[in-house]
């Protein structure tokens, strides 16, 4: 499922889009059980924007699939890069309690262009 | 709509102004349904205050129109720093829950004169 | 998926067990996009009580299928009093918002044994 | 806009609908500006269901109609038992704070069928 | 300032209007300092509803009267009583803590035509 | 410390005042140590109403006498009906946490005259 | 451990006395893993009331048991009327969340003294 | 209504005192209708500590006064600082609701002892 | 009531203790009626941990003592830095509302041996 | 009971994962009483991961152990960071109520290739 994009009309001005996605679920690899998670993305776009339909399309998509925790987390980051190329962008995950506990994971990513000069 | 203003009666102090209106309401573009968002504009006045009840119907102006959020938002606040020439201004438009996606969109404004010297 | 029973060692007494599942989905047959539940049991157990391992693989076996609200919550009743056979027992399911509207529906059902006497 | 209505396949069961509707908006007829509210609705239906989709368009369809706060929720009643001739059905709609008055209107219906005997 | 009235487009309807005002404020006849209440009140029309404006207004007026919270509620509900003769009342005032301590006073009223009959 | 009263100017009505003191404290009997409650008191006045001020010396005359959670609050109920001869009156202490167990107690009082009729 | 008591000095009255526990846990007989709940109970005395300190102790006591939810919560309620023949109990289990779901199981008991009379 | 003062016992150390006043109301210049805030303080005192009971006073005589948001804010500060002549001060006031917008101002002083050293 | 203490076990490592107490109350010295606090303290121990028996105690002493709000906070904090000689500690006294005003008062130690290098 | 690792299949990348546990329970040295935590542990890997199944493992092997907060949380940092060496890690653990105080502890370990450089 390709995330889609829309030109951006701000490029030349610097602000954040926040999206929040309460119905991430995918599956356990260890056990076959479904996983849930709430997925929080907040980035800053640059000549494009994230197309959200097409965003809950991805996400849906990981339904049936079998993933660890940290593992989908920064692949969810390599994608959305990878498809809007925003300046910087953070994405957390959630976790459902398993066993008593609750596990979050965050990654980000800074644009090489975003780098604070030497 | 034009948003009115006042006299600042104290523009040699820094102060800050925060206004929150969750009863913002436009057209989604792509569907013809409504969309709703909580606005929160934060401010520090320079020689003009907004005017609450112009602000508003500024505000209710968009009720008919067909906006994506993250126009509508720079458009809000392209045309509250017009109308007050502000020394700064932050504008957060949240807005409701759709297709399981809940989004927000945060953007500032720095007059020139405030800006940190080299 | 069987729900499995196990032995009510009180069955000389009148008590109430509830049972919350905050992770249901299955999926909109209009649509094809998943729906997501938090279901509700509370029941009064008779001579067997429902064990709860298997009530989860139970809902876990809804993931992929197909149905409306109001029927998804009757048939869970359904299932639920074939395998149990309880006094009382009454099904919540709250649904997450679609089209900006939440919905939840609630079914009940009553032993013949424990009507009032006319 | 119709309420569109479908077969409720537990026709032989009493069992209870809840919807919730936070996006309620029309047009206060003293000073034309909008109002906002929750619209809830309780019932139990009897050979219909009503179509939620069309329940939102109904609602939409107020978006620019002037209505007093009691009669807007007396109609709503009317015209959701046209629809689906429920055994019960209640309405509230909770409306925003004005001049720092917060108003809710509770209206209910039952079927004649359904009247306590004598 | 007296309580106005609109007529009751819904007289043959049992219904409940609940109105809150979080804004009250009378003078404690004690200490001359000022008192701070939530007034809620519930009541069914009967031929007249309350006009919301007027009402606010009513409660206005207290704002530099002295009165202790048994005594205004009290006679907030008889003025409400008189001005719009509803088939049933309850008023609440819910008091700003005083030293340490937090009242709130509920009353009822009940007309005459709607005792239930012996 | 005596719980003085006032008259009360609608003795003719039947209504409810609720007070609410989060500041009550007493000393364990069994450790020397202090305890700690919340005292909630709603009652339906006859022809005497609580003075609040000498009811909240007379809370703080316990400070520093020894005390079990049930007496204190059957001893507070008995003291307050002697003072002001009510309708029914209903006492509520919610205790803090001592030992990992949080503690209320409840006590009623209904007048004589107010006893169902056989 | 043996549920202590201390003579009521109130015995001539019916009241209410609240115990909320929310440090129980005891083990889960399949998996030999620990399981926690909150444990409430909600009585009223007759001539004798719960000791609080050996009422923790007898719930520690259950901490490397094993034991089914329903199970334990029977047992309890057992143990407790055994020790204070209260005229009323009720004892409430609520467990934490396993597997996704969480449970609470409820168990009562009326005094023989105490039912309606025919 | 002046602000009183008291001596700091402990002037040779930085620390902060918090202040908040829910119950501030003035009258709106526009309308004449009462507005309502709270007022938040916060300050590190140096010689002086502002005496309570009369800052209430002080507060309270602005009751029937007619006065802008951001014009009494920044008047509270001027006299808050002549009063006690603290290291810094910060008030905020958060106004009530009015036409659906809620707003709050913020001010702060710092003593020019205080400033960061170039 | 002297403050106790014991071995730190771990002085190598730089690590923050937190200790809240809402159960604080002295008597207010104009008025001579009880005052109320939470106390909390945050500090990073050096070679001493403040046993917590004890810190129980020395807050219990002041129970029937006469203080200020800005008095018993700076005091609190001496007694507590030459008891166990902390690296840094903060001290928060949020007081119960008094006359409408709720105030809390803030005192911080940091250790010679802490200061930033110039 | 040790702590197990998988691999990082991230490495080249900062991230952060949090883990919540509030199911913690150790026993007290001093009266042999249980106590109770809520663990958090937030961490950077570098090229391990902690497998939570072990970890929980882990944590319930202190069930029956006698051990003060402050040790042992600065315990399970140690044995955390000798399992799988992060690059940053921080251990909160927040104890319930005992004598009226709650206690929190706070541990933190920087791994010698992540100081700033001087």
């Amino acid at each position: 499922m390709p995330i889609e994009v829309v030109e951006n009309k701000y490029p030349h001005k610097d602000y954040v889009v926040n999206i929040e996605f309460p119905e991430f679920t995918c599956v356990c690899p260890k056990t076959g059980l479904p996983d849930f998670a709430t997925i929080k993305i907040e980035y800053t776009p640059d000549k494009l924007l994230v197309e959200l339909k097409s965003l809950k399309l991805y996400f849906v998509s990981y339904r049936n699939e079998g993933s660890f925790h940290e593992t989908v987390i920064n692949k969810i980051l390599d994608d959305f890069v990878a498809a809007c190329q925003p300046r910087k962008a953070k994405i957390i995950g959630e976790f459902n309690v398993r066993g008593g506990i609750k596990t979050s994971v965050t990654a980000q990513y800074l644009s090489p262009t975003q780098y604070p000069k030497a």
